[in-house]
This record gives C-alpha cells, structure tokens and sequence, in this order.
C-alpha cells in the first residue's frame, strides 16, 4: 500500500456506543448475537476497511456520583460491553483480509495469557490480530480486581513497558521455523528452535516457552492511544498504529508531527507508525439531510448520558460540580486528550455542564457531517494536509453508521485514489504497510533502563 | 431429552492430540487455521453431538527430565495448544446448536476476566458455552505466572471454590430481565435490576457488576474432572457434567455410583449431573480392519511422548526410573485418575516403563476398537449398565476420527434409538437436559464453610 492512500480503521462497540445512538429508530440492539458482529464484520470487509477495532473496560463505570445507575440508565460508554477478543474471533471467522483489533489492559492480566491469547486469533485469522495496548486507570475496574484504588500512572506503564518485553519474548519463543512436522523422525518441532525466555522483571517472572508458535504477523499489530507525556512516549516506542481524537484539524496536525517525531528519536521509521484519529461522520444524501440526521441524533443524547460517559473519560465525579455553571479548571488522573477536547470545546461554545455532558455525548469528531463528496472533502483536506494517516471511524448510530460510510464515502474515495479498491496483501500488516517484525524486534522497543536490567 | 438417551461430547484439540496421532497419515495437521476448527464443528453438529470440548494448559509441559524437549520433539500432550476459548468463537460463529466447552484454570486467573469471558461466549452463541473448570497443578504453569512452584492441591480447591462464587455473583449481578431498552424514557438497563455483588473474601474482593448481563443459560454449563477426594466432592457441588476416564466398565460404574451420591449428598437431583467417560473408538468396516487400524496408530506412538504425557498427567519426573523396569509406586501429586489406570494397566498387563509410556499414549480409553456395531454394542453396555450418561468421544486422530464416529457410529446409535436424531432445543442446557439455574443458584453449590462467612 502506498504512502498516498489512507487507512481505515472501524470502531466497533461491542454494546451501546455513542451516547443516545441505541435510542434512534435506525439502530439495531443486537450487541448480544454473533451474528449482529459477523454483518458488521461483512460490511467493513466488503468496504476494504483495514480493521475493526474495539475499546474495551472492565467494569461499568461509576465515576458520575460513585454509581453505576447513570450509566445503566442512559446506556451509557460501558453500561454492557462484551469481552471484545471473543467478538473478534466470531468476526474472523465470516470474513477473511479484515483486520480485528481488541483492547485489553495490561493493569490486571499476566502476559502469558494476553500472548497467548493475541498469538492464537493472529493465527486463526491467518494473520489479522491487532491489540490496542491500554492501561486500567478506574477505580471501579481495580475494585473487580482485588483493590481498593487504581494504580499511579506511572507505576502503569512501567507495567504497560514490562508487559510488553514479556509479550514480545513469548512470540519470539518459537522461532519462525520451529514447527517441523516430520512425521518420520518423528520431529513435531525442533527443540533447538524453540526457547525459554527466563524473563525476571520488576513485575513478572515468566519462563516460557509460549505454547502456540510464533504469530504469522511476528507480532500482533499493536495500537496504542496515549495522549498522556507517558502515553505518547510508550506509544512512539511500541505502536504500529495510534488510535487519538482530536476537535480540530490544528490540533491534530500538532500530535502527529510530535508522535512521528518521537518515534525517529527512537530510532524507529516515522512511516512505520499510522495515525489514525477518530471521527464519527454523519452522512445525507444532501447537506441539508445531513444536518437534520445530525440535529435528530444529538436530541437523542442524554445530558447524563453524555456526562458519565465524559465523567469516566476524565477520571473525575462531575456530579459534584453544578450543571448549570461552566466546568471549572480541574485536575484529570484520566485521558488527557479528552479533557483537552473538552476544554476546547467549553470556551469556544460557552457551555454550561448540562450543555457540554448533551455536546460530548454527541459532538461528531472531526466535524464531518454533509453528503458523501463534502466528508470526503473533509477526509483529503485531513490527510492531505499531513494531520493523519487514515481514520477511525465511528459510527453515530450501529450498524447503519458503517453501512453509510461503506455504501457512500469509501466509494468517494476510492474514486479520487485516496483508498484502496481490493485488499493488495493477506494481512493486516500487509494492509497498513508494516514490515513484519523480526524476531527480537522487542529489544529495540523497551526503554533504555530496562534494556540494562535485561 | 429423555434420560433414555445418552449423551456425547467430542474431545477436540487444539494442537496435536493423542500421542504420534500427528503422524498419522490421515491426519491433517490444521491446528493454526480457523477452517480446521469450523469443519470439526461442522462435522460435530451435523451428527449432533451434544458439545466440543476443549482441554487446557499454561505452559509447554516439562514434567519429563525439567526440559520441554521431549514434549516438543514428539508432538506429545501440550507441546502446541491454542487459546481454546478462541478457538470456541470460531466454531461457533459458523455452527447453530453445537455446545462450546473451553477448559479455564482458575489458578492464575481473574473471576471478573473469566466470568465475563463465559458470558460473552454464552451470549454471541445464544447459550451454548461451557466451561471445563481446572485448578493448574504443574510447576511449568506457575513458573509462566510470576511463581517458583505450584500452590498446594488444598489451596487450588479453596481458590477455585471462591472463583466460582464470585462467578456465580456476578453472572446473577443482572436480574433475567434487567436490560429493558426502552428508547423513549430512556432506560437502557433498570438500575433497581442491575447490582453489584461486593464480594470481599479469602482469595478475591470484587465489587461488580458484570459489564455482561445475565447469560442466556444462567450460567454457562459448568464441567469439571476431579478424580481426587477434594476434586469429586468440588464436582460433585458445582458440575452440571464430569468428564473422567476409566480402564473399565467396572471402575466406571463404580466412579458413577459414588458421583451420583455425593451429589445427592449435596442435596442435588443426581439426574442433574452428567458423567461423560472418556473413550477412543477405533472404527473400521471389519472387526479385523479396525485392529489393523489401532496396531498401525499404535506404531506410531513414541513411547516418550506417551511417558512425557503421563509424565504430566502425574506430576512426576518420570525420566529419573529405569526405562526398562517396571514404574514403582510412586507418590502423586497429580491427576489420581490417570495414576489408577496406569496401575491398573502396569499390572494387568506386566509392563516396562517404556512400553507402559507406548501403552498409555496409545491407550484406547473404553477399549472400544471394531465395527460400528460392535463400538455402539459396547457403548450400549456401558449406558445401560450405568457407567456413564454417555461419552467424551476422542479422536485417535483429528480430524478423521470425529468424521469415522460421526459418520458411522452415530447413525448405529440412533437405529438403537440411543441418541438424538435432532436437536430438540437450543441450548446446551436443552441438549444435556439440564434446567437453567435461577439467579442466586451458586448459594446452594458454596461450601458451608464460605456460606458461613458471606
């Protein structure tokens, strides 16, 4: 794939996704049924879609006056969210060039399992896996797990960074050519080529080797989100790809001048990392149809709804703050790109809570909304205009929202060559243009302390 | 379904099976491409089996001279083992009614992590999930997860009945009817419905609720295999199925009259608990052509993949004895259903250790080896003499001997009106004639110990 054409990453909620969207009369509740994913998953992969990509949390959040009662109400991020890598698989299985993407944390797993668990369904799907690398940082997800209060985040990502030489030991653990299969020796595999990794960390110790051989990717893709100093820094070093969110074409073109920087201070081939941030394009046949989708789904968006969902995002109760006053400066342990979103949007609009918890909930990223031409117009002015690599797209509603932008803008765009019209590779890696790692890549990917621990 | 009819169970795996199976040369070595599992499954539900079940382990095993060489070099038990619960969501996105039966140790992981994993599964499959319930016991399996050796067999027990508890908390954390989806209040789910469990105990403090709501069975069908003191009185509380392995019809039968009591002893209809022995048929079209078959799969059992396998089985380094002499009492800290058989075989039968490790990994579990007459004559035997509610059928090679049964035995059981003809229901709990547990079940299967305490 060239450099000249852009990725396209959908963001798939396994459950309720935007604030409101199960409440419009187009969106189908199937978030239990396999079957509900395997459409979605059709749909993306006759769109050419790169991956699909799922966020994932491990609790319903309570951060909005310490109960979970505003999420469950308002179906609200994280009110019902299946485990995603089961999601993924029932995907793979009806579809064959898609890339499939998971979150999972490395705060509250060991990473044997995690591993083990992204080397299977790498190759299963004949090479497809990607992980979403995150870090747990709710105090409603440490109490499902034996703790009072959510780690520091720096403790975090010395964990994140741990977990990772761990994982990419294990991978290496067989090399590529390890599975023999001579029947007549008999030699399954070689032990020669198969190793322990004798790993001795700070956080685990774990002897190997993996039991499944190494991944047809060498390494699941891995995907990071980090807006954080920490986060940018852990993600210049791991990422392939870089899932961020931004309100402004500005803001955007700043973040990704800054991470393709980082990533050459660590030696590594700018192109080699993809940028994709989130956008979530509402679609007419006219402008004016268009608009009226928009201004029907953001009615639907409950102040609350919206609010809780911001509320976790920032790690912060804002039912303490009153709703009908602006938000004032506050101090956010959560995502910071949220909050810088968040900031942005309070003084440009003057809102007050109430009116940013209904705008969060339903603010459309990146602003594209109109007929297919004017979000592609918007699409190349992004790209083009180097604030990106591609696009993760959300959808307004599910799964009409991905029917939309297969049926009507990645046609646009397949017109102007900005994207592609048949898969080139087999997989993912093919697909966004990542070498495949070699054996040991890891080495070059920890940071220098650890280096000299191991 | 009647208790006139029997059950089965396909033991999958996923990687290598039986010992020198691979070497087969009607086997197909598949075990990393999701089309293999999707056409067992295929195979499985067109004879309409009750489930797929899938064993587990944490590490290459090296319970055979401290080294995973030897596991390796002949494909013996483990050396290559997919993340089965994956492996599940791929057959089951492409099947209607089979049953999806993963094993998950609860050693080292989560009951957030796992009960959610379940319920996932049980949901995307509209209720056919089960899980196969293992405290881990080898020291390569510790050693992948942050320990020098492996926790004694009495803790496992406690953690693993806590696990459940927790499990059982949050899989009834949301009432049957707490997702209400009603867009115009809106209530997406009624927080009165939805509740955290608070569990605060000995091994796990968990607040919940599950992200997941209720599954489709209540709860997923649980399995267990213990075959100790500690793992039969565990079995005989939580399991809806045990799966186990005799030598004979007699210490089957024995085994099934003890289970059933226990049961009742634990105030449980025994009806409710399903025993599936383990068995390998070896099918021909004449009664000599299928021991032409078992002598040449025999053959091609090397006698230390079948020692390494046992060597795992029983937790001993079975490397430090004579090879050449017969295998010694010995102490086990292992699984002592496979030590009673392998007794039970060593003096029946006068063995070396080398040919007890040929013997044992060329076992064929039941002794059933013939006709498919004459398989189904000795099935019959053993159901209607009761030894069993039916059978956990092995495949002495994959995935050719699912087809064989499948394809042969099967109709000879349905002629004899010993099994199903069509799926009369849609769960596995339908299929294995088990009722759904109503919320708040797991109080009845705790121990009276831990009742005490919560």
């Amino acid at each position: 794939m060239s450099d000249s054409q852009m990725h396209l990453a959908a963001f798939v909620t396994a459950g309720p996704g935007r604030p409101g969207g199960w409440r419009y009369p187009g969106s189908v509740p199937g978030w239990l049924n396999q079957s509900y994913y395997q459409n979605i998953a059709r749909t993306l992969e006759a769109g050419r879609f790169d991956l699909a990509f799922f966020a994932d949390i491990l609790s319903v959040p309570d951060r909005f006056g310490g109960s979970t009662d505003t999420q469950l109400r308002n179906g609200a991020l994280g009110s019902l969210r299946l485990d995603p890598l089961h999601v993924l698989a029932t995907m793979g299985a009806v579809t064959d060039r898609l890339g499939l993407a998971a979150t999972v944390s490395t705060t509250y797993a060991q990473p044997y399992t995690v591993a083990r668990s992204f080397a299977t369904l790498d190759h299963l799907t004949g090479g497809r896996a990607a992980w979403n690398i995150v870090t747990s940082f709710q105090a409603a997800e440490a109490r499902n797990f034996n703790r009072d209060s959510q780690f520091p985040r720096e403790l975090r990502y010395e964990r994140a960074d741990e977990f990772l030489e761990v994982a990419g030991k294990l991978w290496d653990s067989w090399d590529d050519d390890a599975l023999v299969l001579d029947a007549e020796e008999p030699l399954f595999a070689d032990p020669r080529r198969v190793h322990a990794v004798d790993h001795a960390g700070e956080f685990f110790t774990v002897r190997g080797p993996l039991n499944v051989p190494r991944p047809p990717q060498g390494y699941p893709v891995l995907i990071q989100a980090g807006a954080s100093a920490k986060g940018k820094d852990f993600a210049a070093r791991w990422s392939d790809v870089i899932f961020c969110s931004h309100a402004s074409l500005e803001s955007a073109q700043a973040f990704y001048a800054e991470i393709k920087e980082r990533a050459a201070t660590h030696g590594r081939d700018p192109r080699q990392i993809k940028i994709l941030p989130s956008i979530t394009p509402i679609i007419g046949p006219t402008t004016a149809v268009a608009r009226q989708l928009h201004d029907e789904l953001f009615e639907l968006v409950p102040p609350l709804g919206g609010l809780s969902t911001l509320a976790y995002h920032l790690d912060v109760d804002l039912s303490t703050f009153p709703l009908d006053e602006r938000l004032p400066d506050v101090e956010v342990p959560g995502v910071e790109g949220h909050y810088r979103e968040v900031r942005e949007i309070t003084e440009r609009d003057g809102l007050t809570l109430r009116q940013l918890g209904k705008q969060y909930g339903g603010r459309v990223e990146g602003g594209f909304v109109g007929t297919a031409a004017e979000v592609a117009d918007g699409l190349e002015q992004w790209f083009t205009g180097k604030a990106c690599d591609g696009f993760t797209v959300q959808a307004p509603y599910q799964p009409g929202g991905f029917e939309d932008f297969t049926r009507q803008v990645v046609p646009e765009l397949q017109r102007r060559g900005l994207f592609r019209t048949e898969y080139t590779g087999n997989t993912l890696r093919d697909h966004l243009g990542l070498s495949r790692p070699e054996s040991g890549e890891w080495t070059h990917r920890v940071p220098t302390a650890r280096k000299v621990l191991s």
